[in-house]
Order: structure tokens, then C-alpha cells, then sequence
């Protein structure tokens, strides 16, 4: 039966997707690639493209980054109505998901309009980016008993502040959105040493920061996630 | 050259391994298996058994589940011990752990120890537990700019209730340790429609509990994940 797959595809090195996410490619289709401008290049798309086949046909789909809430809706709406078409003629539909779809994926916007047309859907977990960070410098983010944080940075960072007052453990996601703001709270926390910021995990471009005075440099990636361990890394 | 590699294998459907993480466990001469009782089953290598092949060799290590830290601390000593002699004869070491190695796995209490005699050490991440019970349900953890608490349940609970009346959405890890207090806590804050326990997610015992009453039954497993989300599901 026809159906809407939404596909976590892992965080960039085409290994680290699963085998269930490369079966549920081949079982589509169309593969919908989610990009923010038309001709951008998709991560996505580069970790999931060796195992697209010839039977499947790639759609970009365009989500602007935007953090205007109207306009966001009215193109999940858009992008809702042209899946549900596919849909409706019989086509099982992928939408690739860079990293894992329940943590801050666009698809998962689209999942309750597309059950208000009343299509199925199924959704394949991937291994998230904080666990690629972890994973790639040999570092635990939850032990023990102790709770984690995970908090995309924004505004003037108070819900992040909060966080590193209240946990040892937290994941910061977006800290390119403020970088003054992370160096100037590691610096009064004295945690220098207990921080790694990764840019591009597990890709080609993979890039690590652990030094405070690198955070100064404004040309660190927007795909970057920062993990703050106040007992140590 | 010879070393150990942490596997994060994922939840428990055995498709929901990395590519990686079954090549890494092709590479391995040893496969370490963590078991809590010599004899006792083991979902990680329910999974990975397909993939271990003739040239492999399958080890138990056993890990005994108890709270007492000089005991745990003695077992992971002898542990290391163990697969220290194994990496300095020339053999690479493979440690399987159930989901992913950066969440509360006991893997990660080897590494510094392992580090200590100069072991190389590679990680692999796998799929977490949480992100298989979001995606089992097509529903979201982390959302737009909203922070997400991971918690384990320990003592009275006073975290997981100060997780509560900070985040909208909250990942209960080990539920089980107080079912009575997430039944109390659920009613108090009228979450009845606003959470989900599933035990063994992805296995073939896969369950699902979504009814808050269910949550007095005394015998479910302790392979079970919580998701609370105060602004729905």
C-alpha cells in the first residue's frame, strides 16, 4: 500500500544510515529531498543517493529557513498537498531526514497534515548528531543517573543558562546562533576543558573545537552541535 | 592495527544497525557481549548474530546490575584486564551495547580504563532507545526551539519532577524504577493524553502503553522508554 516513509538517514558518513533506512529508499517511489534553496546541495541527499535506484524518482522539495511561523505553515501545507497527490495515485513517498526525525526534523511537521488526509505513515529513527559528536571523540553524554539537556540555543540563551545550571550533561544544538554567548558562559563557568564543538560530524568536512578561542571565529558552520559535560568529557 | 571498537547496535530490530556498525563488527577477531547473568540472554546479540561470521569469536563478559560502586568499579577493572590481554596480543575487539554508546551505556566506563594502557578506542553510534519509541509512533521528542530533558528515574524522582515543570518535552529513561510516582505525576499534571511507555521497542515483544492506568501493572519490563510531551503528542 502507498504511504509517506519519513527516512533518518544518519548524520553524514553514508555508513552511519541503517539497514532498515536504505531497504525503506529502495521500497520507495519517490524520494522526497528536503533543501532550503533550489540548487543547494542536500547532506541528505549525498549520505542516501548510493542507494537510490534507478525506479526512484528525487523530488526537492523546498523548505526556506525562515523563523516566520506563517510562512513556514503555509509551505508545510504546500509541500503537504503535492505529497499527498503522489500519494493518492498510488506512490509510496520517502522524505529523508538528515540525522534522526524526532529531534527538530522538518518532516515531522508535515506527519500531522498528511494523517489529516488520512495517509499512513511510517518513520525510521537514525543515529542523531549528538551521538555522532559523542561517538567521534570516545565520549559519553548520559552516565550514570545523571540527566541530559538537550537545548537549541536561541534568543538570549536563557533557557540554555538555565540548563547549565541545573545539569552536568547538555547538548547544545544551533550554537552558531550564539557563539559570544557560549564562549562567555564557558569562560565564567571555567569549563574550558569540558566542552567540544563539532561542525559537520562524520562528514568529509568534519571539523572539531576545543579550544574557547576558536568559538571567536565567526565562520564555524551552521550544522555544528556543542556538548558541555561539567564533571569532564 | 589491533584495538577496541564500542558498536552501538541499536534498539532491537536488527535492521536498525548501521552499516558501520556491521562492517566494524565483520573486522572484529573478539565480539565482547555484556551479559548481567552468565547464561542469560542478550538483545544486543540477538541483534548482531546474523552479522558475526566464522572468523569471530564471542565473548561474555558479565556485568553484574547493581548499585554498588566498588563492586561495579572492581568488574570493570577485571574487564579491561581481560580485553587489554586480548588488544596487546594482536587481536581488534569489538563491545556491543544495545542502542548507542553515548547514552548510559557500560561500555563507556571501559574506555578511560582501556585509554589508560594506551588503547586505541573507536566508537561507533548506533540508534537510541528514545529516537525508535518517537519514530514507532510518528511523533516528535525535540520540536522548533524547545529544550528536551533525558532523564533517568532514581530516588524519589525529584529530578525527573523538576524535568517536568521545566520542559515541555521529557524522556524518562528506566521507568520502571518508580512506576507509582509516573502514574501520581501523569494524573497531577492531567498527562493522560500526553505520554507513551513502550518496552522492548523494535523487538518482536514490542509494547506499547499509552493508557495511564496500564501503569500499575507490576510487570513491565525494565526495557522500557517514556516520552512525556506537555503540549501533546
Amino acid at each position: 500500500m502507498s504511504k509517506v516513509i519519513g527516512i533518518g538517514v544518519g548524520p553524514g558518513d553514508p555508513e552511519l544510515i541503517t539497514v532498515k533506512a536504505i531497504n525503506a529508499i529502495k521500497r520507495c517511489d519517490i524520494v522526497v529531498v528536503p533543501v532550503s534553496k533550489i540548487g543547494r546541495s542536500s547532506i541528505a541527499f549525498d549520505i542516501a543517493k548510493q542507494y537510490i535506484g534507478e525506479s526512484n524518482t528525487v523530488l526537492n522539495q523546498l523548505f526556506p529557513m525562515t523563523h516566520d511561523k506563517k510562512e513556514l505553515e503555509k509551505n508545510w501545507d504546500e509541500n503537504t498537498l503535492e505529497i499527498e497527490k503522489l500519494v493518492k495515485s498510488g506512490k509510496t513517498v520517502g522524505f529523508l531526514t538528515l540525522g534522526d526525525p524526532s529531534f527538530y526534523s522538518t518532516y515531522m511537521y508535515l506527519v500531522p497534515r498528511l494523517q489529516a488526509f488520512g495517509i499512513e505513515i511510517e518513520t525510521i529513527p537514525g543515529v542523531t548528531s549528538f551521538s555522532a559528536v559523542a561517538a567521534s571523540e570516545n565520549i559519553k553524554i548520559g552516565e550514570w543517573e545523571e540527566p541530559v539537556g538537550i537545548v537549541p540555543l536561541k534568543g538570549e540563551g536563557e533557557t540554555l543558562i538555565d540548563a547549565l545550571d541545573k545539569f552536568n550533561n547538555v547538548v547544545v544544538m544551533k550554537p552558531t546562533h550564539n557563539l559570544e554567548l557560549l564562549y562567555n558562559e564557558i569562560k565564567k563557568r571555567e569549563l574550558e576543558d569540558n566542552f567540544v564543538l563539532i561542525s559537520k560530524c562524520s562528514t568529509d568536512s568534519h571539523t572539531v573545537i576545543k579550544d574557547v578561542e576558536e568559538l571567536k571565529d565567526a565562520k564555524i558552520p551552521y550544522l555544528s552541535t556543542m556538548i558541555i559535560k561539567r564533571t569532564g568529557l
